[in-house]
């Protein structure tokens, strides 16, 4: 299979970037084609702005989703934009690498998010009117690709499990499971998190690499996490609220999951 | 009192360029001293990379946050990062406002929290011990002083209720709100969202400015979201799990809010 790898970290000698080395060696080894985007060693650009719509006249003003629809329609975005939007379509599966900074991805990461992005390519797609609000939530350019997060933290396990003060992991990673993965098709599996990062002695490490491992090589296998469809009768559209049988009188992030009724 | 308004728009023509205006007029007009850091306008540094740590030593690997407290201790950070926490440190009460890109801020304000929350500043303050996990949530360098999110979005208000497909704004503003704001120990108001901004015209624009005029006139009397502070005894520690007997058997981020039993 085709394996695309955005990895977001400064250091190379790091615990991400030993990850990242594996994880290319043990896809490699398993006979897939891996491609990888080192953010930081791409020096990618992260502020989405003007120089990212060639031929955008400033006599009106910038609208972000406007241009960015004109210059992917035209096929005039910038080279490392198209080149990243191609790999996307290349890609059977995509694995999101970065350590949680502030709860969220690191800047340059959610610069590559706001920016590859293209209205027509993962918004903005397909019909949209009061009765169908877009390919989105399950359909769109990614649906058929199966995504997931690996993701390392300082802090503990018990910091982010249901009742966790940062948050249950899930929950926290919602905008970017549901909203930047899900949003435009993506099947989305269960996160890797790698928890107490400066605790990782040579054991750890080697414990960490097997249990990664096998999530690798389940990777188009394990069950993805259920989140609903837009567009297949759970919602009110163009509301776009969770039909009121379903999960009844919650308004919690785990409604949007199949099987949480 | 004095206002700070960290604002991260391309486009200054734009609705958000127009409520940026509205609310340093009428701050000042109502006597408040006010700041404005324009993001784009001062071509915000998004990445966090070894160049935020001057003097380090390319021999052994950058770590993120030893590097960060190095600079903050010693004085030497770059003078971006510098100016901006002197900003927080003047600041009564700090504006955030931005476009909702991907569920979350765009890449360049990110980046500013990225790289302004340095550790000893906004992270790695107070005691961290197995009794005592930091000053943080409710407590840390930015206790006392306010802060609330003003965010512009595309979708309708139904999409982010309770029971929306984009996930209720609270819960999707959580990593911000609990984990940016709240964390290093900000009082944090409830936000302040614009929906639909593609239908704004000149009626709407002046209803938008009438809510949000009394938002800001009221910015030091609201009643704030009433996060549960970590040290104050509904958290075990170190586990940071929530005590059982609050909100029992409940495992969604509302259990983090006080009143919610």
């Amino acid at each position: 299979m085709k394996l695309l790898l955005i990895y977001a970290h400064p250091e190379p000698r790091s615990l991400n970037g030993a990850l990242r080395d594996f994880a290319v060696a043990h896809l490699t080894a398993a006979g897939h084609d891996v491609q990888v985007s080192d953010l930081y060693q791409m020096r990618w650009k992260a502020a989405l702005d003007p120089d990212d719509a060639p031929g955008y006249a400033s006599d009106k003003p910038f609208n972000p989703a406007t241009e960015s629809h004109r210059v992917f329609v035209a096929g005039t975005q910038p080279a490392d934009i198209e080149t990243e939007q191609a790999k996307l379509l290349w890609a059977d599966a995509v694995i999101f690498q970065f350590p949680l900074w502030w709860f969220s991805m690191p800047a340059i990461l959610k610069g590559w998010v706001d920016r590859v992005y293209a209205h027509g390519f993962a918004y903005g797609v397909g019909e949209h009117s009061e009765s169908h609000w877009g390919d989105r939530y399950g359909e769109g350019s990614m649906a058929g690709k199966r995504a997931m997060l690996v993701v390392t933290m300082g802090g503990w396990e018990s910091h982010y499990s249901g009742r966790g003060v940062n948050g249950a992991l899930n929950d926290v990673l919602f905008p970017i499971q549901h909203g930047v993965l899900f949003y435009p098709g993506f099947t989305v599996m269960p996160p890797f998190p790698i928890y107490k990062t400066s605790k990782t002695d040579a054991d750890r490490f080697e414990q960490i690499c097997a249990a990664y491992a096998t999530r690798l090589d389940n990777l188009f296998l394990d069950q993805p996490l259920r989140f609903r469809r837009q567009n297949a009768g759970d919602y009110e559209i163009p509301a776009l609220t969770l039909k009121p049988h379903l999960a009844p009188d919650r308004h919690d992030l785990g409604i949007h999951l199949l099987g949480e009724e």
